[in-house]
């Protein structure tokens, strides 16, 4: 299968590329608005898994080229580019194409980090209501702490939480979730309940600056 | 130091009265809107802790006289409950009591059940509202899984998230969570970091409802 990284030179899609192109043979492609920057991001992360012993290709494009080749997309992007983004790969998303959004409205307030959804309900809703007929949305990968992710010597042993309101499409995610070795996906159940999923990011943040030593955090429901 | 569980007839409360009872030896009163109900469960987990080896005696009274007995008090009570029995204890509390409230404003919804917080944010808000003067709050106790919880065979192995303002009243309910076995407190920082703590509790009714063989959830920070 073929993933698109859309915001893949960030610090999420960061830790997601190299952890699919590591642990999995899918195909891993970057996107960037810049594709300059795409591809010396794609260039770095084969070196680093070339380091490991991973001689895997990966590519860099401009978002609209990097979705117009890919299965699944995912919105590796801030929450306040997520509507932009997705309106601008529409063109580029065919039926049964994936889109996949791990972001969440986190606002940094004196007393600590809050969850300030989109009016929509949750930045997941946003994007099933930005995404063309025929594209499934799934909420995922919201709780994993970025550095950590994008460090393949850092054990996982997390969860994380899926939402969608089609079961294909969230089966298809699950899988490639499960295939990141240390990390197991949860269902959470519908674009409905992904606000409750996305309030765990600044609630991670929160645990975290609270607590002598914890730091890149991830969650276990036991 | 004696706690008192007001609602303590209740799930949550019956797990906090059996634990505490079991693992330390605070004394521990339960609180009920009815003495004759209070006295009734303080007798049975009487007979739950002898059936164990641990002869305790375990006191039920009314609401108020509970209150007015203890050092800790913990509102175990459903959430449109809260308001009502912090008035109705009021003037049963002194300076320096730790109320304590573990109950968060969860909504089912068609799709799943969704966090509905009070007008005043959370709940640990609206309990800090209404305390009088003097009397500080501690949020905490929100992820337990009650049948878990009141299950003495049942190895917790998870944590619980404290919000408080005052850091003294917070270091007293850390001191009596970590006491039980199994169970770990972390800081999540102020009342304002509340909404996201609270958001957990629908979060895993969600989880468990979602995946098979998985029920009596709780969350560990990893």
């Amino acid at each position: 299968m073929r993933i698109a990284l859309l915001g893949g030179t960030g610090d999420i899609g960061e830790g997601l590329a190299l952890r699919w192109a590591y642990h999995t043979d899918h195909d891993v492609v970057i996107g960037s608005r810049d594709p300059e920057r795409a591809r010396e991001k794609a260039d770095e992360y084969e070196t680093e898994l070339s380091s490991r012993g991973r001689d895997r290709k990966v590519n860099g494009f401009v978002n609209e080229m990097a979705a117009d080749r890919a299965k699944v997309v995912v919105l590796a992007v801030p929450p306040y580019h997520v509507a932009d983004t997705v309106e601008a790969v529409a063109d580029s998303l065919e039926d049964g194409d994936v889109l996949v959004t791990p972001a969440a409205g986190v606002k940094r307030e004196d007393d600590g980090f809050h969850y300030h959804p989109p009016g929509a309900g949750s930045v997941t809703q946003l994007v099933a209501d930005a995404a063309p007929d025929g594209v499934s949305v799934v909420g995922a990968f919201h709780n994993l702490a970025a550095g950590r992710l994008a460090n393949l010597d850092a054990e996982l042993g997390i969860d994380t939480l899926l939402v969608a309101d089609d079961p294909d499409a969230k089966e298809t995610v699950r899988l490639l979730a499960e295939e990141i070795e240390g990390l197991r996906a949860l269902d959470a159940g519908g674009i409905g309940n992904a606000a409750e999923v996305e309030s765990v990011t600044p609630l991670l943040i929160n645990v975290a600056q609270n607590n002598d030593g914890m730091h890149d955090l991830g969650v276990r429901f036991e």
